[in-house]
């Protein structure tokens, strides 16, 4: 249940993270969710922002990302 | 859906440290979930580990607990 702006902005910024940090990697989207047992285009979502994601599937891709989830979350609230 | 003992192990993990940084706080679970528009129940559930909760609940949580959703997970791994 996304309730506000705050919110959304909130998913889309942990979207961008991902994305970025994939891209950083020089991992595919299929690379990342197929290693993380994710469906590619529920990734593509989360990336777009468009998911409330829940902590399990952010420890999933954090791991495939070679980092903890605290980092890949850093800096981030509402 | 949780597959894994790991997955269970971090729920718990989170959990244990949303209790934790609530507690220094001093903050009761009631003013707590209030605060964050969050049922008491379902926060209990979140500190036991019950919950695969998602990432706009923790932000809601962290501003209530004063720190951001990064320092909350910080070190939070599969």
């Amino acid at each position: 249940m996304v309730n506000s702006k705050d919110e959304q902005a909130l998913l889309r910024s942990v979207g961008k993270r991902l994305r970025k940090r994939r891209e950083a990697l020089g991992l595919s989207r299929q690379a990342v969710a197929e290693a993380a047992g994710l469906n590619y285009d529920y990734l593509g979502s989360v990336e777009r922002g468009e998911r409330n994601v829940a902590i399990i599937n952010l420890a999933r891709l954090a791991q495939v990302l070679d980092c903890d989830v605290g980092e890949l979350l850093d800096g981030v609230s509402l």
